[in-house]
């Protein structure tokens, strides 16, 4: 079995920065690993997209454990899951955390809005958070259910994207590091890093943070590092991005030129996906196995 | 219920050329329907890659079929679904005609060889067929067991693949199209188009032949338009080399970056992603009935 | 496409009781078809159970969806599926419609209660129930988002279930009506049939009124016919109880006489298995498309 | 991590004789556990016929895994899984491994039938089997993919039940304890256990010997014992002929009775279903988490 938490847990304590990249199926997971990132983040937004659905609970925790358990399988980074608001209520949480311990995962992320949710970058969106004692009852849950004390487990705090200021997200992120939170995840969809950083300069609690800088590119690592508080940096949906951006372009060409004269030499040739799929390894076990 | 096999026959049989585009998940196949293409190839070998496996018959009907469903419900344009061998014999193929058209694909493509398969590009690759009044069996299951008289069975002939020559591939082209195939679908892994020519101009049997122009990229929309026989063409993999070679690159910038301050202008914003989600939708269905 | 609404919608109509079995797997729906009853419940309760979990939101809808398209491939039977509260609110409604639609069912029973929900039956549970207007948004997005007109929306009402008496219980009916609801499943966990005939009696609705008489066995056909404005009657659970029944008496006596040969004659021999798996049929291809 | 293999090889080396009943989903493996046999029998008979369909390879690797893991999550009895021939060559067979064991699986029996296979009881069904060369190969690439030296690879002898008769059973048998088979599972559909007698007295192989007595009832466990070479004997389709026999019988009654009045006092109790669901330990946990 793999057993990826320790490590990830001796990041976030002895290391300066966790960066984790978002994927959406095992092969782009395997491309997080191939470039040097820490850790793959599992992210219900990547997925929902890949799956052509808007990101407001419509996949389920099926859909997105099975893609969560072919990553682990494929790949030896730590693995941070986004089980968004954990799939029901502190009962549910007992469940998922079984579940996604069991597949491999090192870490959960568990959101404090209410089920189902709506995806957190979205101007208008309607975001209602649960009643602090109701998502700490959530996170003694978690804890409870998880039977490897270095899987993480980590509180999204959505006090700033619901608009409910800086004390609230504070006061809140107390509460869930008191509830046995393992960090904090503080998520902002401002521009810019100010309303990120005076949170994070504001945040005196016992546990480090985690930043998602999406909205706010400006928060490279090195800024993240000089924190000092932030101990992990999830880039949330760049996978996700860069596929589309690329078959987008790739697809208009094609339509363009009437065939694939031209892009065949702008992309990766079908060898280097055989390459990804271990095609080597395959022939050898044929040489070994087949009679 | 979605019936988008009429439209398939009829570009089939009226149009010039049926161009269809590989996908690997509902997203990629969303955009080869926005970039303008005819159809969608519900490809193995992608779904395959996407999952980080070689495309050794590991991933299973039940994964394939669910990802095609899903394309299916987040499209209008025709799927080709790729059934490689069908998941078995002829037994197996009454079995899976059923769930392929009843998730609403338009097509299928049946391949010529053994159980389990290798993928057909991959050199040196063992490459067995089925005997020939086996694969016939298989196609006239495959008939027998489609309701939709528009569903398309295509037997793909993979002789060139296996080395055996043009003589017995335009036999296997022959009997398949006794046994009842609408099309053949001819594969070549030549680095040019010559073979696949060659087999063309000797074919005159009476249903129309699909190519996969992949290994050799000279062979154009016009000039296989030009062949006259040709009336589907199959974008094999493009959607997947395209998706990776973008990763490889965000991704390696990203590291090297420390950051997305770089990368974040090169690829589509997350408000693109927000719209192939269509959550412009949602907020309207949230504003009409949610209370 | 199987296409049975329009038969249960016209038993509902014109028949004078439609009487659903419940199903936990295709085989048990299967027998449900032999035995005579006029549908198939696809049961979240008996779905739960025979995955050994608690009914409490755990099965994800797709586990639950995969289950029902299945039964709806092996029988011709209308299906009736439990979709609990619909995995979310009137946004998850849109798509949860029409994935069942699509799967195959002829209606679905969508309940007033809080998601997460706790299975109706246990004594003591919490019981908690949306405000009236969200669950009226609810029924109204299952109305919009259905295609075939003749797909049944029913409204489960859990206002006696929940303690809060019979005038609530028809002031919700009556206001699930008026959102569109095409029946009442009217629910009630006391040992005698009171507290439903009470309501049946009071109610003078312009639907009609599904019951489940599991607490009270009382209820036959016969008295609910009488009682005029019944028109489906749920036998809930009997399905996984008959089976459970059944394997700790074999279990038991295969341990307690070391071995088969007392239960042998007992049981169904494989020959009837064989049978329901149409082991003929496969026979019958067999001879004719394996060569 | 559930770790049950080593029990199941003590079993088999310092035990009688390890006792496996079938399941066919978690709720039946958790009635084996009680009853008190040894361990279950993650049968592809079972499932397929739960699912309403032949035994001739319909069901999905992914169906009959996702089915297997979640039994190894509701219970703690080692598990023996039942995968056919593998699904697919000795290059399937190190996936299917390793997926099976990650499942948590204590032992596989993989058949040395061609792919798709027909079930072995049935009347004048086709059994071919695969080369003795082939086999080999596929067993020892199960050997060499399991990660835990304690997870046994059983093999599967269908000669007897293809016709070869028992000196082609006995070498087949031979060579593949050769090639790594931890026991063989000798297969017989005669009425009487004089054919399995008969190779199991012959028998002067390294390994034990597995039987499935469903033919020949007579072969009690204590006659197994007494053949001293007979270290597991799997109770192949109990569980799902006796439900089977209790819905038909259920069904057919309150059809009969037009109500539930009389089978009520003939089959568990709800409250018994609830036991096996834990329902008490969900109120437990609702006390505690839910706020």
């Amino acid at each position: 079995m793999r057993k990826t938490s320790k490590n990830l847990r001796e990041t976030i304590t002895n290391g300066d920065l966790a960066r984790i990249m978002a994927a959406h199926n095992p092969l782009s997971a395997m491309l997080v690993e191939e470039a040097g990132f820490d850790g793959i983040w599992a992210s219900g937004f990547e997925l929902s997209a890949a799956n052509g659905l808007p990101d407001v609970s419509l996949v389920s925790m099926t859909e997105h454990l099975s893609t969560m358990r072919a990553m682990a399988e494929r790949t030896s980074l730590p693995i941070v899951a986004d089980v968004d608001t954990g799939y029901g209520n502190a009962i549910n949480i007992l469940h998922t955390i079984e579940q996604y311990e069991g597949a491999g995962a090192a870490a959960v992320v568990i959101e404090d809005k209410t089920f189902p949710k709506v995806t957190s970058l979205i101007a208008g969106g309607r975001q209602e958070l649960l009643r602090i004692e109701e998502f700490q009852g959530k996170i003694e849950a978690a804890v409870h259910a998880r039977k490897d004390p270095d899987f993480l487990i980590i509180a999204r705090d959505e006090a700033l994207i619901a608009g409910l200021g800086e004390e609230v997200a504070l006061e809140r992120a107390g509460k869930y590091a008191e509830a046995g939170a393992d960090m904090i995840l503080i998520h902002s969809k401002q521009k810019t890093p100010d309303q990120i950083e005076s949170f994070i300069n504001a945040w005196n609690g016992p546990v480090p943070i985690v930043i998602v800088p999406t909205a706010y590119p400006q928060m490279t690592e090195a800024r993240a590092i000089g924190l000092k508080k932030v101990k992990m940096l999830i880039y949330g949906n760049h996978a996700i991005r860069a596929s589309v951006t690329a078959m987008q372009k790739v697809f208009a060409q094609i339509i363009s030129d009437g065939g694939i004269q031209h892009v065949n030499a702008e992309i990766v040739p079908v060898a280097e996906i055989f390459r990804l799929q271990k095609m080597d390894e395959v022939k050898a076990n044929e040489e070994r196995f087949l009679r």
